[in-house]
């Protein structure tokens, strides 16, 4: 391989062109290729690279299409450059690779990938050359030459992103669990407020909302993720449906325990204490409990400059806030911001905002 | 009623000793009275009150205790103040409300109410005079005297809270979908972590982070609710776990639809616009749609500071920030910080901090 690896792009939405963007940043040349040329256009207007050229030969096809397409373009691309490594960014991994190779791919030359990026947007135009930036990067090397599997390695690392190996069903049982069952819940969760009177969701807090900010999500690219990983997925739905239903059982009256408030708050009771443990796994920031911190609350006026004033007396005062959180009151030109600080420095901060006018609630 | 009503909090937890000390700062003449003597002390202490002397005769009773509590408490201490109002702070009404006439309480003089509002920390200690402030109090009137009702609301809105009149049913239904099934998923999310392998959960996201953060709530609190609730989130219970079985069961390769991933994708598509549907049914800001906001999001260096100047420079601009968002990256001194402002102060938004120095991500 040359000192400027080429690499195909093929699929210039967001991630693909993000990763062109980035490769182009770090060195390498990249050519583009979209479906409908006129994406991989803007791609090129955004910075990803060139638009590709007949005669080129890529050492590296990067192929970013949706899941559902993605196994067919693999497998075209590995005939086409029979020399070149070939990778995706799918989110679903076994699926995606058994059926390329069953295409046709050749699995000497495929490693699967899987950058932990997204955003809110999808296309050329959202795409930004730090999307990948510190983001891991899950590789799986599958049957890959070693070599090829580094190729594949250096171009996350050329991207800013941390690539971490992993094989390809373990990739999918973890995501199943931490990301696609979440997304499930959460739209079902939605869901169910499709037929809810709107007084009775007039009532609804932070709580409802962190539990359905997920539900937004895109309904094309996840209805692909879902279908492409549907036995992990049914795994941990299994096993939250069997959750819920011995739940659903203590609390009914109708049911063998139902009527019996002792059993139901006993049944109750097991299930927060495992939810409590349970959140307790996930990281916090820097590796730290998250129930470490102490929040100091601050009710604003809702206008230009109030955050600032608001950071900029915590900030002299030396203060570091690790985490930020602001709820707005419906209806009114104002926001409860809760800043979470390390215990020791609450005091502190809660003294020096009152001496600057500050309606420290909390 | 004089002019300073005499009010008797039972309960100086939490909630007790903060409704205490927004009315003793509203003028109203209070009184404290707890199971645990030094509880009530301490709540003097914050304000809240003076400690019960005997001979008082208070207009309104406070029934601020646990829900598996209440309905003795509020039944005992309509009998000991055969003229008083009667109110309570209960999260569940029906069973809390209907208990306790069962026990005794006289109807006519018995409000119930729901202020809510709540911490991360219980105990008098945590107490705060705006823990209610812009808050909704729901007050669930049953078969009270009019006048009565409007003397609870009269107390709702000296704690500066915004009362919202509900039937007690209503209320519980609302708060069994909007509240209390969202709690039940979010422990039965966080309980499946127990068993899940480290490197899972390393891969873990935001999305999980915000579908979880529901599950760290106070068990004992949060049994007795749920309890208390039965059937009303049983019926959200047997919704939400219909759902997810159809979900399963189009995922599932041995059932019926199994291994036809065109119907499988039919049914989680159907799901999935569901809950884009559903969660724009929540209101955003100001009863705004949350997705009419743009997202810029900045890599900051993570010491004291640098949220001041990012805000700063913001602020100076004249933009309003509508939401902020922190993402803390794992094992690295930063975080990626996301503003959400107005669609049309995006681009001078990231025009000012790109030319402040700041690492604009998008």
């Amino acid at each position: 391989m040359n000192a400027r690896p080429e690499v195909l792009i093929i699929g210039t939405g967001l991630i693909g062109t993000s990763i062109g963007m980035a490769l182009t940043t770090s060195g390498y040349v990249v050519h583009l290729r979209d479906q409908v040329p006129g994406q991989a256009f803007v791609a090129r207007e955004m910075g990803a690279g060139q638009l590709e050229e007949s005669g080129v030969i890529p050492q590296i096809v990067v192929v970013a299409v949706p899941p559902r397409y993605a196994p067919q373009v693999i497998a075209s691309a590995s005939r086409e450059y029979p020399k070149a490594t070939v990778t995706d960014v799918c989110s679903v991994k076994e699926h995606v690779l058994s059926q390329a190779v069953a295409l046709g791919a050749d699995p000497s030359r495929l490693v699967g990938g899987h950058p932990m990026a997204g955003r809110e947007v999808s296309g050329a135009t959202g795409a930004r050359v730090g999307l990948m930036s510190d983001r891991v990067w899950i590789i799986t090397p599958g049957l890959a030459d070693e070599w090829r599997i580094e190729v594949v390695t250096d171009l996350a690392i050329a991207c800013g992103a941390q690539p971490l190996r992993m094989d390809a069903r373990t990739h999918d049982v973890a995501v199943a669990r931490v990301s696609h069952a979440a997304q499930i819940l959460a739209s079902v969760l939605a869901a169910s407020l499709l037929d809810t009177p709107e007084d009775h969701i007039s009532v609804a807090g932070q709580g409802l909302r962190d539990m359905t900010r997920l539900a937004a999500s895109n309904v094309g690219l996840w209805t692909d993720i879902v279908t492409a990983n549907a036995e992990p997925i049914a795994e941990v739905l299994d096993e939250v449906i069997g959750s819920l239903q011995e739940i659903r059982s203590a609390l009914r009256p109708d049911s063998n325990r139902g009527g019996d408030p002792e059993a139901c708050a006993a049944e109750i009771r097991q299930v927060l204490v495992k939810g409590n443990d349970g959140v307790a796994r996930l990281p916090g920031k820097h590796g730290r409990d998250a129930t470490h911190f102490q929040t100091v609350a601050v009710m604003l006026v809702d206008q230009p400059g109030e955050l600032a004033r608001l950071f900029a007396a915590s900030g002299t005062a030396g203060i570091n806030t690790e985490d930020v959180r602001i709820e707005h009151i419906l209806g009114r030109p104002s926001g409860l911001v809760e800043l979470f600080v390390a215990p020791d420095q609450a005091p502190a901060l809660r003294q020096v905002l009152i001496e600057r006018g500050f309606d420290v609630r909390t």
